[in-house]
C-alpha cells in the first residue's frame, strides 16, 4: 500500500481542510444549531466520492447514508456522526471552538475528536483509495447520525425507513484515541445510558432568603434527594440497581489484565491526587470499564453570579446521566429511581427522562475485531489498547447489537483530546495517519478469508 | 396636618416622577453598576433639600450623607441604602427591570421596594414639610448606604472618617411593607448573616462524563457535603451552630403571638401546599422571627442548558447564607462550618466567606418604636404588624445597636413587593401614603416628651 500512502501523504493538506471546513460548521444537535447545514455538507463530501446518498428524515436530526456499491463480497459500513456537544463554557477555549485553528500541530474545535475528524478521516480514506487504485476493497456504507450527542433517540427510524442500511458485514464505529505510548485504542463495545433531568419546585416565584425560615427551598430538596442516590463510597443506592450486571468474563479479564491503562500520566495531566476509592491497576480499569456509574453532569438553582445574592430560589434542577453496563435495562432503571425517590420522601422531584439506551458488547473473536486489533499492532508498531466496552456511550446496542452486527470502534483522538470540554483537539498526524489505517482496515477485512492464518493468535488479544 | 398631606396629594406626580427617576438608575452593587451615577444622584436629591451633603469614600461603595440641622430638640436619621440587587433572572421580569414602568397602579422596577421607593418617600416628606411649614420639627441626617445589598461590609468605614454621623435620636431603618390587611409592618430588629460560597474541584479540565467512574465529581463533593449541613427536619447540624442563641423574652413572645401573620394568603400568593415541616400559627412565627437559617441561594456546576450534556464537571459552587440571631456571632460560626466539613471528610471543600453581621433588637419601649407604633395605628386605621427582629438581614448591628442607638424600620412595600425577585414593585398609593406617614413620625416624635401618656399602653404593642 505505499503507492496510497504516499498519495496520501502528498495530499494531506486538502484532507486537512476538508476537516477544518467540517468543523467550520457548528452543528450542535442539542440546540438545533447549524444541523441542517451540517447534514448538507455531508452528504456532498459523500457524492464526492460518487456514493449514492440519502438524507434520511427521522423523528429529529435526519441520517445522512450514503453507499458504494461495487459488487464487493463485503460490505463495510462506517457510523459516525455529524452533531457535536455545545461548545460552552466558551470562556475556557483558547481559540474559537468553531475556527479550526492549527497550533502546534493539532487542531482545535468543538467535534474534532468526537467525531468529525473519524468521519472525515474516513471519507479520505475512501478517496484516497479511488484515486489511487479507482475502486475499493470493499462495498462501503456510511451511516451519519445526527443526535448521537443528544442520545439518537430517532436515529433508528432511518432503518425503519431504509432497512438496506443495516446490511453489512460489520461497522467500524463513531471514535477512539491513540494512547500516551502510540497504541491505538479498540474498543469492542459502549456503556448504555439514562440520562434524566431532575426538577423540584419551591414557590412560584423566587423570594428574598429571609423567608427561607418557613418555605420550601427547591435547592434543599434537590440537595437531599441527590445524596441519597449514591455515597461517598461511590454505591448506588437505588435499591435493584446493580440486579442482573454481567461481570467481564474470562477472556474479558484477561483483555482487562492486559490494558496499558496510563494511570500516572492521566492523574498529572488533569491534575488529580488520585482516583476515586484510591483504586489502582485492573480494580481502576474494571470500574472504568466494567461498572455502571451515576453522574451529576449539571446541577443549578438560584444565583451562580459573582459576590452575594440572598435569594430563595424557586426552581432547581440537575442533569444526571447512569452509564449502563450489560444486564442492565435503563427502562427499569427509571423505574427504580421513581420508586427510589418516592421511598425516600422525595416524590416532590420530578423526572425527565432525556434519553436512555443498553449496552452493546462484540465478541473479541469476531473477524472485524480480529483483523482491528491485528492491524493495528502491525501498522502503529504497537499492540493495540482494547477495551471490551468503552465507557463512553453510544447507540450501538440499538444499530448493531441487535441485528449481530459486529461494530469496532477507533479513531483518531488521544489521550489529550478533551472532548466534551473545553479546547477539544486532535493532533493533526494522527488524523493523517488515521487515514491510511482505515485503508489497510478495508483491505485486510476484504482479505480475512484468505489470511485466516495470521489472526486468532491468542497474543493479539491484549 | 391636613395642609400638608394636601399639598402632598396635589404633588403626588412630582413624587412619582423622583422615584421613577431614581428606579431608572441601575445601582447593583454586587456589580459595580451604575454606583458612582447613583450615588452623585442621591447627593443631588440632598442638596436640592438644602441639606449639607458629604460623599464619604469608604473601602468600597460611598456612602452619601446628609444634613439638615435646623437646632430642633431632637435628631432623626434616616438610614437607606441607594444600591440594589441584581435584576437576574432578567427573562421572568414582565416589564424592563430599570424602566420604573406603572401598571395597574404599580410601579415595576429593581430597587423600588427594596429600597428607592423608601428613600424617596423620606425625600419626598421633608420636601413637602419644608415648602408647607417652611421648617422641619427636627433635625435631619440621611445615611445612605452603597453596599447594602451586599453586606455593608465598608460601610462603618463612613462613621470613623464622620463620627458625627451616629450623633442621633434614632434611625428610621431603611424598608417595610404593608400586609394584606392594609397595616403596616414595624420591625424593631434584623436578623444577622453569614454568608459564604463553598467551592469544589475535580479534574482541571471538564471531562467526557464516562470518565466519573474513576474521577472525583466536584458536584457530587458539593452534595455530599451541603446535605450534612441541614436535614429534611430543618435542623442544622453544625456542631454548635444553635448555641447562645437568645430565645424571645416575654414581652416579645407576646408581641409575636399577636402578629398577624396573614399565613393562607401567603400560601395562595406563592403557590404552595403548606410551610416548612407544617408549621402555623405562633410557631411559624416564631420559626420565622427567632430562628436562624441555612439556605442555599444559588448552587451550579456543570452543564445547566436545555437537553443533555454528558460532562464530568470541573467545578462546583454554592452560594449559602446564614440568618442569625442575637447570641449567633458569625465569625464564630464559620470557625464551626469549617470545623464540621473537615470532621465530615470535606476537607476539600473550600469556604469563601463573602459577608457576615450580627442580629440587632430595639427595645419595644423605646420612644422612638413608641411614636411609630402608635402614630401607624392612628394614619393607617389598623394597629401595625410588629416584628421584634425582620427575618430579613442589614447592618443594624454595626452602625446602630453597637452605640445604642434605637432603629425601627417600615416602608412602603406590601406583601407581594417580590424584593430580591423578578418584577419588584410597589403600589404607587402606598408611596404616597408613606410619605404622610414619615411626616407623621416626624412632627410626633419631636413632641413625645409633651404627650408621653399617649404611649406605654400596653395594648399598643401587638
Amino acid at each position: 500500500m505505499e503507492k496510497l500512502f504516499k498519495y496520501i501523504d502528498e495530499n494531506q493538506d486538502m484532507y486537512i481542510e476538508w476537516l477544518q471546513d467540517a468543523c467550520r460548521q457548528p452543528s450542535v444537535s442539542t440546540q438545533n444549531r447549524g444541523i441542517t447545514e451540517m447534514s448538507q455538507k455531508v452528504a456532498n463530501y459523500l457524492k464526492n466520492l460518487n456514493a449514492k446518498v440519502q438524507i434520511v428524515p427521522t423523528g429529529r436530526h435526519p441520517v445522512v447514508y450514503g453507499k458504494i456499491m461495487e459488487d464487493k463480497k463485503k460490505t463495510l459500513s462506517f457510523y459516525n456522526h455529524y452533531d457535536v456537544q455545545p461548545e460552552d463554557p466558551i470562556e475556557l477555549w483558547n481559540y474559537p471552538p468553531f475556527a479550526a485553528e492549527i497550533h502546534d500541530g493539532k487542531l482545535f474545535a468543538r467535534g474534532v475528536a468526537d467525531n468529525k475528524g473519524n468521519l472525515m478521516a474516513r471519507i479520505a480514506a475512501i478517496h484516497a483509495y479511488q484515486q489511487v487504485y479507482g475502486e475499493l476493497p470493499v462495498n462501503i456504507k456510511f451511516f451519519v447520525d445526527g443526535e448521537e450527542e443528544t442520545g439518537s433517540q430517532y436515529t433508528h427510524d432511518a432503518i425503519e425507513s431504509v432497512p438496506e442500511i443495516i446490511e453489512t458485514d460489520g461497522y467500524i464505529w463513531e471514535s477512539g484515541y491513540k494512547t500516551p505510548d502510540g497504541a491505538i485504542s479498540v474498543r469492542l463495545g459502549l456503556k448504555g445510558m439514562l440520562y434524566v433531568e431532575l426538577q423540584a419546585e419551591g414557590a412560584n416565584t423566587d423570594l428574598h432568603s429571609s423567608n427561607a425560615a418557613i418555605i420550601k427551598n427547591p435547592a434543599w430538596r434537590l440537595v437531599w434527594a441527590l445524596s441519597t442516590l449514591k455515597d461517598v463510597n461511590e454505591r448506588v443506592n437505588i435499591k435493584g440497581f446493580y440486579d442482573n450486571v454481567e461481570p467481564p468474563n474470562e477472556l474479558e479479564e484477561k483483555i482487562l489484565e492486559n490494558i496499558l491503562y496510563h494511570e500516572d500520566h492521566m492523574k498529572e495531566n488533569l491534575g488529580l491526587d488520585g482516583y476515586l476509592l484510591n483504586l489502582k491497576g485492573t480494580d481502576l480499569k474494571r470500574k472504568l470499564i466494567f461498572q455502571p456509574t451515576c453522574t451529576i453532569c449539571g446541577i443549578v438553582s438560584g444565583y451562580t453570579g459573582e459576590g452575594s445574592k440572598t435569594v430563595l430560589p424557586s426552581k432547581a434542577k440537575a442533569k444526571i446521566d447512569f452509564r449502563l453496563v450489560p444486564g442492565q435495562d435503563p427502562s427499569r432503571i427509571v423505574r427504580l429511581l421513581r420508586k427510589h425517590l418516592d421511598d425516600h420522601g422525595f416524590n416532590d422531584i420530578k423526572i425527565l427522562k432525556i434519553s436512555e439506551k443498553k449496552a452493546a458488547k462484540t465478541n473479541p473473536n469476531d473477524p472485524l475485531a480480529q483483523v482491528v486489533i491485528k492491524e493495528a499492532e502491525e501498522f502503529y508498531g504497537k499492540k493495540p489498547q482494547v477495551l471490551s466496552m468503552s465507557p463512553g456511550t453510544g447507540p450501538m446496542y440499538k444499530l448493531a447489537k441487535q441485528y449481530n452486527i459486529p461494530a469496532v470502534s477507533f479513531g483518531v483522538g488521544y489521550e489529550n483530546s478533551k472532548i466534551h470540554a473545553p479546547n477539544e483537539n486532535i493532533r493533526v498526524m494522527d488524523y493523517i495517519e488515521g487515514i491510511k489505517f482505515v485503508c489497510k482496515v478495508m483491505k485486510e477485512f476484504s482479505e480475512f478469508e484468505d489470511n485466516k492464518e495470521k489472526y486468532f493468535d491468542k497474543e493479539a488479544i491484549h
